[in-house]
């Protein structure tokens, strides 16, 4: 492992935070799109959350499971499962000393292969669209884990 | 994008690793709370945690979903989509150096927006108490997103 | 605290990178077992997962919840809602500058208890196995979450 007070400074780090940071924004707007199909179905979770509704029989109503919502809300875990990972065994990663352009090849098929998999779980594409781009990103994350144990020393 | 290796010795280091450590603790004492409901209302997800029934009907009626412990879990959800993203934008815009005070202000904005969702979700009360406590917190992690991706290149 | 720029290069550095990547390792493998249980126990959550059905009675019939499935997403839940703030707050830690021996006690009592914990959550054992797992857990990242407050000022 070379000096890591160096690294930290380098363009490898610098494009480790460009895109940590993208995918984690997209990560976060699943937020507001799980509101959205929220509003648009009216179906909420909590009671305070029905102000909407005019009748105590319309508040019951909007409690309920929606598979649209529920689409969004499986696909906002799967990122919190995949790019959480992502990020610290990447930053990880990056202060190990990686060449510019291997460091990059990783962090591009990772973001790319996540930002396909929103659009296949959305939408949705037929399989096995969702399943190759889950595999693609867990791939380039195992990889970059591959390198930072074996510069490593228990 | 100033040197790193300073920065990471500041002043704005040190305030961030105070509010990341304190709201990743409050994330944290989500999970004992769950359980004090769990036990209180006598409501489990697994059949080996309900010992303190006596007979087998007993445990198959703990066996089932209470409307308060969903509500602290999903406001445990919420802290992991949310504070998590904080933590990771969090540190990457420490380490683009920007002024104390500006960077203070995100920190006790984010961490006094999500203590405030946390009660408004728990107790809870009503909308857009808890709404707007959400969005305050997005905005604080988006402006220093914003930063990071400015002062970076691909 | 002392100074950061040294100890970003030092064994405990070193150490929490190795533990923390095993931990999120074992973390993300959770993934997969999710996956195989879904496989064979033919379990979906949606319905362009159910590919190998025949007939759309058949595609119907996946789309269910089984408890082995929701068992093995609970412990990746828990993996979510405890290893996180551990690499978060280990992190922080490392960068206080702690003894070496005391810092390999923190990290190794914790991946030593989410290691047990996953055994006794996907088996399942008897209870309190599981719940003490979990709570040596949380021990020791509040430990270093002490430190790491003690260090620092607001």
């Amino acid at each position: 492992m070379a000096e890591l007070t160096h690294i930290i400074d380098s363009e490898v780090f610098l494009a480790f935070s460009t895109y940590a940071t993208i995918v984690v924004l997209k990560m976060m707007l699943m937020s507001p799109m799980t509101a959205y199909f929220r509003f648009t179905r009216k179906c909420f979770a909590n009671m305070e959350d029905t102000g909407m509704a005019k009748t105590p029989e319309d508040k019951k109503r909007m409690l309920r499971v929606d598979p649209d919502v529920e689409r969004v809300r499986r696909c906002h875990q799967n990122d919190l499962e995949n790019i959480i990972p992502f990020v610290v065994i990447g930053l990880l990663y990056t202060l190990t000393g990686p060449d510019l352009s291997t460091a990059l090849l990783h962090f591009r098929v990772f973001v790319g292969s996540r930002l396909f998999h929103t659009v296949a779980y959305v939408l949705p594409l037929p399989q096995p669209s969702r399943g190759l781009a889950w595999m693609v990103g867990m791939g380039a994350t195992f990889s970059m884990a591959y390198r930072v144990l074996s510069s490593m020393h228990l």
